[in-house]
């Protein structure tokens, strides 16, 4: 079993109410793979400059991360983005976007990775996401993210890719802008009629939520007191739900339950710190012990309403 | 068992996008009462004018609401509001307020309503709330609701009368407002030091969430696709809440944990329609589909994470 993620890699300088980062790790594919692999082997297809710092390179590698489809540009530089969050994190406002290597970014996937039991296709071109799966050979599990700019500038052809993959992963603005509905239950109903398989929802400290024709199922949030930085937490939260679900196999619609709810788990400790740092820090325990707080948030047996 | 709860009754005109209702059965006192008399004994405390409906009498006495405390004022006009809604529902407007009686009401309680099991202050005056509690005999639940409007002008009375009761019943916007903080497990902290035993939190669209110290618990909302009417949401949840409680004892944290999601399905059920009608209309086999459908969507057995 093994994951594929297509996306970005990325020097992320941050600024938030309770502090500041500077050419920290980020990019879909780092908080995606640094999540997913505390549960299956995950390969990076993605690019940088020749600026990427070796200590980022290292840090994924130490993960287990691996780094064979992680192209260095000569004389390139890295997608660098900068980004201020308001007080209640809430809100963010792009400072800078420099895509350098990104721009040009063809990926093109080894033999092995062709191979890949899960396939995810982070924000990028929805042009370059059709090409990875042109290449993928027979995967369990395809699942496309993307972002408002793909669904104004290229929506048919994200339209085409939604038909060919099994999840799509999107948030609630996102949804509603794609199905142009306000009302995520109707909007549900609209893209599973585009061919939409299964949807699942991020919304943010509102938690997420799975479509899948008549079955719904709706996940909180783990409500930290204090949130130190919420970037990546969407590609964590995929990540932990695609490392659980290829882990387990991907059969069983419970599976896909509790793969939300690992996601959920991932990404609260992942905004614990900036960058995806707690992702590497966290051990199999500590993971194991945040999902159980958020079932034990969610739990509710139960029994007859009335005396019979 | 029973419930006093003391509140208005008012005639609502309610404009929304997929149409519109005027003079429509409305108020806390109302919502809250046809929605707990499907589980215990409602009295209503509240007034209304000469104005007052025959019809909208007949409708909760049919419930088998008790109406010996809905007082009528002798040439005196009933509590009108008019409002209207945006096309998503989640903005609403209010076109006019005319509190009539309600401007000088006096909540008395009768004999039989001060041995009341539960008490529901629904939104009035903070000093009335407190005049209501200062009747009351050994009630084992007791509950209250308020707006931004009183924890901005009479907020220090409103947190001794916090101190009072056993469940605050907030919007997160409310709780935000009363604890100065946008987060709302820090909020929860501060508003348990100030007094506050149990917070339970509506947030419409997305659910409902309930502190009780370290122990937290969220329910979904049960979206539906076509929503009519949200007014009244709030004060339907309290009252399956409530009414689920006072029938059951409110002894164990499950009961606790179930009534969030009985008030959750009951106020689904609630903006199905215009006025509190769809309530005097479900059934116990309705509601407890409805219960069951809110459940399902939260459902998730443990397992281990990882292969032993």
């Amino acid at each position: 079993m093994s994951i594929v993620v297509v996306g970005s890699v990325a020097l992320d300088t941050i600024y938030t109410p309770r502090g500041s980062a500077r050419d920290t790790l980020g990019g879909s594919a780092a908080y995606f793979a640094l999540a997913a692999r505390h549960f299956t082997d995950v390969h990076v297809v993605a690019v940088v400059g020749e600026d990427f710092p070796a200590e980022h390179r290292a840090l994924m590698a130490q993960a287990r991360v691996h780094l064979g489809g992680l192209a260095t540009v000569p004389g390139g530089k890295t997608f660098r983005w900068a980004g201020e969050y308001s007080d209640d994190l809430g809100q963010r406002k792009s400072l800078s976007t420099e895509l350098n290597v990104f721009e040009t970014f063809q990926p093109e996937l080894t033999p092995e990775q062709r191979r890949a039991t899960t396939v995810f296709l982070a924000n990028i071109d929805p042009d370059l996401q059709h090409h990875v799966l042109d290449q993928v050979e027979r995967p369990r599990l395809v699942v496309v993210d993307t972002m408002n700019y793909w669904i104004t500038s290229k929506r048919d052809r994200l339209l085409e890719l939604m038909k060919r993959v099994d999840i799509v992963l999107l948030n609630d603005e996102e949804v509603k802008l794609l199905a142009d509905d306000w009302s995520l239950p109707r909007a549900a109903r609209k893209l599973h009629a585009l061919g939409v398989k299964r949807l699942v929802i991020k919304k943010s400290e509102h938690g997420a939520a799975m479509f899948h024709g008549e079955d719904r199922f709706f996940t909180p949030a783990f409500s930290l007191d204090n949130p130190l930085d919420p970037t990546g937490a969407g590609d964590t939260f995929a990540g932990g739900f695609l490392g659980y679900l290829d882990a387990v196999g991907a059969t069983h619609p419970m599976q896909f339950r509790r793969a939300m709810v690992v996601g959920t788990a991932l990404a609260s400790i992942a905004v614990e710190g900036f960058s995806p740092r707690r992702l590497t820090e966290a051990g199999r325990d500590e993971i194991a012990a945040r999902v159980d707080a958020v079932l034990s948030t969610m739990h509710c047996p139960p029994e007859p309403l009335w005396p019979a």
